[in-house]
C-alpha cells in the first residue's frame, strides 16, 4: 500500500509538533506516511522542542517507505514567509492551500493511499481569498462534480454523523428537513460498509427534542421530521433505530447497539464524543473519491511552541486512514 | 440525624424493587430510610423476585433507626386498588400523591432528615387530576410561597444544572434569557454552598451555538444573552466561566476546572451527564426549605418484575441526599 499524505495545516498552530511526534509514535509500525510543506518549518520546530530532527527530503511518494523507520519523509514545500509561533498570517495561506491541492491529488491519483489533513485556521485563509467555509467544503470542490462529503466522527466505541453542523442552533432546527437526514444517513451507511467494513451496518437515528418529544408533548419535529425519513429509510432495508431520547442514546449499554449515531445538530454529536475521548477523536470524511481523515481539534495556538501537544488525535486520524484504505482496497472500490 | 423519608412512586414501576435492593446494599451504613407506601406491596415484590421478605412496619420515623439494620421500615400506607406490574393505574394516584404529601411533611417538620422520591408516571396522575407538571413543581407547591425549585443533576464527577428543561428545542431557545440564566447560577451557587459545602464555587457557563457561536458568525445568543449575563453574575463576585463551547466543556480535563455546569437546555446538561454515568446520577432539587433527591431514571415499566432493575441511582440519591443533610445542619441551615 502507497503511503499516507499528511498536510502541513496552519504553520503556526501545532501541526509541526504532532507531526513529529506521530512519526516518533508509528515509525516502528506497519504504516507510513509523509508531509507536505516545508521542511524548515519540521526542523526548526524539532530544535526548539528538542524533538529528534530525524526529517529526509523525497522526491516522490514512493521513497517514503523505505525511509519512514529512520526519518520523517517530506515533500519539501518551502514558504515565502517567516513563520511566528502562534500567530497565523495570510502570507502563509498559499502554501497551506497548495499543501492541501498537492496532497489531493497524491491522493486521487493512487501515489497517496489517503489524505489526512493538520488543523487550518480558517480565518486567516478566508482573509487570503480562500473561499470555501472549510477544508471539508475544499476537499468536496477539488473531488469534481457529484462527490458529496459527510462529516463522521469517530471515537473509541462511538461513531456519530451530524445532519446539521456548523449553523446556528436556531437555524440548525429550521433546516432540518427528512430529506436531509435521508441522504446523511444513506451516506453514512454506505461510509460503513465501505470504509469500516461493516456489512449490514445499525443506525441509530436521534431525537432533536428533550425525551425524542414525548409523543408530541415537547416538539414535533420527531413526528414530522424524523420519523418519516426512519420509515424511508427501513423501506430501504436499512436496520435504523429511533427516533431515540438523545440524554439516554449515548450511554455505555446504549452505544453497543448500534454502529453509528445519526444527530440532528452539532453538539449533540459532538458533546458525547469528546466527553468521552477528547484526545482520540478522528473526523473522518464520507463520500469523496478518496481516503480523508483529520485529528478532531483545532489548531491550538494557545499552546504552541510549549511542546505540549497531544499527538494522539493525529496518530488516531493516521491509523484510522491507513484501516479505511485498506477496506477500500479490499473491496476494489 | 433523622432517617431519610422515601417515596413509593408509581406502583406499578421499579420502585418496590429498587427499595429492597436498596435497603439491603445500605442496611449496615451509617444511613437510614424508611418507605411511606404500602407494606404489601414490597412483601409481594419481594416474594415474587426472590428478595429477602425483611420488612417492617412503624408508625413513627424515628423508630426507622432502630430497626434499620434488621429490616425495611415502613410508614404503611395501603392502597385501595391491586396493582399490575407494569401497567400503571389511575386507581392507584391517590396513594402515589399522598406518599409524597406525607413525606414532605414529615421532612418539613424535621422528623425526616429529607425526602428521597421514587420515580412517578406523570401522565397517570394527570388523568386522576393531579395538576403539577411533574414532581419538582408539586414539591415546589408544597413548599408554600418564596420556594424556587432548581434541579441540580450530579454524576460521577459531574453536576450540571439546565436552564431550560421539559420544552421543545426551539422553544427553550426562544424562552433563554439572561434574567433566567442568573436566576438559575445564583441557585446553583447557593445550593453548592448550602448543600454541598462548597465555599467558593466555580460554575461554567456553556454557550447555546456550535464554538459558542464563534463571535457571532453561528448565532448571536451569546452575545446578546448569555455573556451579559455572565457579567452580570461576576459583578456579584461569583467565579463564572463561559460562554464555552458546549462540545469542550464536559472532557476530563474541562470538568476539573468547575463545580458546576449551567447548561442552557435539556440535553445539553443531561447527554454528558448520562454518558458518563448512567446508573449513578442522582436528581436534586435546590432551594426548596428540605433536602429533596431523587434517581436519574424513570418507571422502567418494560423490566418491571424481571428482576433486572439496578438499585445504583437510587443509593446513590439516598447517599447524596444524607450528605446534603449533614452539611445543611452543620451549617444550621
Amino acid at each position: 500500500m502507497p503511503p499516507l499524505a499528511l498536510t502541513m495545516g496552519e504553520p503556526a498552530g501545532i501541526g509541526a509538533e504532532i507531526t513529529l511526534k506521530a512519526w516518533q509514535a508509528l515509525r516502528e509500525g506497519p504504516l507510513a506516511f509523509f508531509y507536505v510543506g516545508p521542511e524548515e518549518l519540521l526542523r526548526s520546530t524539532a530544535r526548539r522542542l528538542k524533538l529528534p530532527e530525524s526529517v529526509t527530503r523525497i522526491e516522490h511518494p514512493a521513497q517514503a517507505l523505505a525511509s519512514f523507520a529512520n526519518a520523517l519523509p517530506v515533500l519539501d514545500l518551502p514558504m515565502k514567509r517567516d513563520v511566528v509561533e502562534g500567530r497565523p498570517s495570510s502570507g502563509t495561506a498559499a502554501s497551506v492551500i497548495a499543501s492541501i491541492e498537492i496532497s489531493v491529488r497524491l491522493a486521487r491519483d493512487g501515489e497517496a493511499a489517503g489524505l489526512v489533513t493538520n488543523p487550518i485556521q480558517k480565518s486567516v485563509l478566508h482573509k487570503a481569498g480562500f473561499e470555501h467555509p472549510g477544508h471539508t467544503e475544499f476537499l468536496e470542490a477539488l473531488s469534481g462534480p457529484g462527490s458529496r462529503a459527510t462529516m463522521l466522527l469517530a471515537g473509541e466505541g462511538l461513531r456519530v454523523v451530524p445532519v446539521t453542523i456548523h449553523q446556528s442552533l436556531a437555524s440548525a432546527i429550521k433546516s432540518l428537513s427528512s430529506e436531509a437526514i435521508i441522504a446523511t444517513a444513506l451516506a453514512a451507511a454506505e461510509g460503513l460498509k465501505r470504509d469500516f467494513g461493516i456489512a449490514k451496518p445499525r443506525l441509530a437515528v436521534a431525537g432533536l427534542n428533550p425525551h425524542a418529544g414525548e409523543a408530541g408533548d415537547m416538539g414535533d419535529e420527531e413526528i414530522r421530521i424524523i420519523a418519516p425519513a426512519i420509515e424511508k429509510l427501513r423501506a430501504r432495508g436499512l436496520g435504523v433505530s429511533g427516533p431515540l431520547p438523545p440524554d439516554t442514546m449515548f450511554t455505555r449499554r446504549a452505544r453497543e447497539t448500534y454502529d453509528v449515531a445519526i444527530c440532528m445538530y452539532h453538539d449533540q454529536a459532538l458533546i458525547p464524543l469528546k466527553t468521552l475521548d477528547v484526545d482520540g477523536g478522528v473526523n473522518v470524511t464520507l463520500g469523496l473519491p478518496f481516503v480523508r481523515t483529520s485529528p478532531d481539534h483545532g489548531t491550538a495556538l494557545d499552546i504552541v511552541g510549549r511542546g505540549v501537544a497531544d499527538p494522539g488525535s493525529l496518530i488516531a486520524a493516521l491509523s484510522l486512514a491507513s484501516q479505511i484504505a485498506r477496506h477500500r482496497r479490499e473491496k476494489g472500490g
